[in-house]
């Protein structure tokens, strides 16, 4: 069976840190879907298709990476529809990781699917989408912090905002 | 003096997280109230009066254990009042136990009652009320993390939510 | 270079905790500013002037520290503008610390201003603003929590708010 | 059936953080017994016996409390035969936490005994017996940390040791 | 090319929850080896051959699964040896979390080797070598911990050591 | 007052992480004393002359930093004598965070003396002399993580040993 991991998230936006996990999950499995989650409990900075553009035009190159928006319904609903064999997620800290360990066994009480989990490398480990939209509200540079595709799509999408 | 337990929480819904601490404090100490807490900050899933009566209904044949609600005012006024001698608390992981620590510190400066803190049974330590929220939310299947009545509670109470 | 220390943060109520921060950063460095942040993600219980007059009352003899608000804009660059060398930041807990390191190493990056942490001292380390302002809402007793002024500005705030 | 705590360690020495524990264990429940554990993984720098009398004679005037030692085989196998009802734990910390966590669940599943934690007081919260030993190896004074026996103790017990 | 994970440890002795963690790891990729490493910090309960037959015996009829020795030189030079594509490990707490993260990114940083972490499974995560050892030491029941050669290895070994 | 800082540890060895922490410590204060303690609980690898030697060599052209050797006693004696104004710590992880934390609060106990905290910066976060000297001992590559003089002494203390 060809190994399909599914790495899902808000990215609001797609930061570098979010890059990471993606490129080392590329590596490790044969297909990778990205999948944008609608925020439902918050509004989103970013469209939920001005995201997936993002992180479509950041995967442009690479054909092992596919980009979809799920807008509803469970994550691993849509996961085995896809035929996913594994989600992964990138953890950062200490948070992260208590946040991410329920959800990814009840991930496998409902579906049968497993999540593996990705450290996030040091020089990134401090980057979140939260802290990019509270110094990019404040009026910072968050260039640094974005691929190309999510600071356009932040600073167009911001404008309209 | 009788021993008499409170086990304070939103249970929004009360699964069978909650269950496990409430049947372990019942064992300890010789009467344990549950108390269900209106929470201010956010809207609940199911009303004051329907979780109630859902912790009511399970512990329909249990004599040692009661439930009453809080509608405002301090927990530990209620607890004094109510001949409480401590405080339960279940902890299923570090963020639960740094959310209980203060709290726990501050109700015995408020007014001498102690807490006690149970860790949550392995099999039962990563259901949360949010996430049952959460997959209900998505269309899951929860049926697994609640206890008969409280399924049915959300079943009834989401239609008309 | 004199050496000049921001402590920034929401102060909403301003708590014997922070206290403690900043006479321990008063003792460290020759100027300490405190500013006091508009949370602008939430509404807060007390108005950023009564925030800024508390906190100034607090402080009103010891003619190293002063205080200011921030309205807007980031932190590092008020901080920068004022001649500040360093940020400074209370860390209570295990959270609290997850929450200050990304943050510094961002403002570290933005400004080149470093952060050093204080570990709250023991005695104050469960007391924070949000158990505070429960505690409050719920009509509890928190005199011993806060400095007369914070006291004096929540009973006079709330009456008003 | 009286309620019977237990409260096991290996208190070389026995500090005012455990003196802080014990209280409020003897509190809570009708009978508490003290039990000290040799620790067979390192050497310890008070005798077993040594630490027995210690705390005996710090609760000599405390007709609830009563001191054993444990000279190997499992806590749960004696506290059984004691007849105990629960054992109790302090907190102090996250790492604390963790350790005790695990621990708890075996020594329910070998004995169906649960475990109670108390957040220990924040004015104690940072001393542990692993500090006092570092401090009283290097010469410092421990006398505020420990209670009058237990320093007594430490003091004639390193002459000899 | 076929994904290889090494799954590495002391394993003294293999617990039931290192075999969740490697049928899961033999579940998402097509080879694994579960590699046995000599402790060279302190002296294991069981010898290393002991170890590896007990897992041999425990994995004999799963095809996907070998075991082996490493009794010096670096895991990674072991890994890029054998062919593997991955490190695979379990977290079952905040601590293991912080253990893992470290050496995660040196691995990495050595080999170019990553490494992908598992969630213990709720069942399991209590569970350690170090308390099964303990246990053990004092004369419990561990054999709900163990695979069935585990328990005999432990069983024999012990009665050698 | 001239601000002086203290930076102790074992430095067993000295890496580019502690490196990291003494120059933003330089940074902050007008005067730096890096202090080598012999750890009396373990073997260190390097002679305390040897890291001592070594962290001068290092700092042989910052006259703000000066390194000495501590080979009993309490550090904050030892710091109040030279004149130090405060203790500086680096803090890479939550582990790190639990354990500076009792440590400073007691020694401002003993002392006054009050301990400040700097985040690990993200690129160095991993990396500890213990995981140096592992990988070292297996026969793996550390120079990515000494400083020059640091690997020398490593290099050549290692062939004595």
């Amino acid at each position: 069976m060809t190994s399909h991991a599914i790495y899902a998230g808000t990215f609001d936006p797609f930061t570098v840190g979010h890059l990471d996990i993606a490129h080392r999950a590329a590596d490790q499995f044969e297909q990778l879907t990205i999948v944008v989650v609608d925020n439902t409990q918050k509004s989103s900075l970013l469209s939920l298709q001005a995201r997936v553009s993002a992180i479509q035009a950041t995967f442009a190159n690479d054909s092992r990476v596919s980009v979809q928006a799920l807008d509803g319904g469970l994550l691993v609903d849509f996961a085995k529809h896809a035929g996913a064999t594994v989600l992964v997620r990138g953890v950062r800290s200490v948070s992260d990781f208590e946040y991410e360990v329920p959800m990814a066994h009840i991930n496998r009480e409902l579906s049968g699917l497993d999540t593996l989990m990705f450290a996030a490398s040091p020089v990134v480990s401090h980057i979140s989408s939260s802290l990019v939209r509270q110094v990019f509200a404040a009026g910072g540079d968050v260039s640094a912090y974005l691929p190309p595709a999510s600071l356009q799509a932040l600073t167009t999408g911001a404008r309209n905002a």
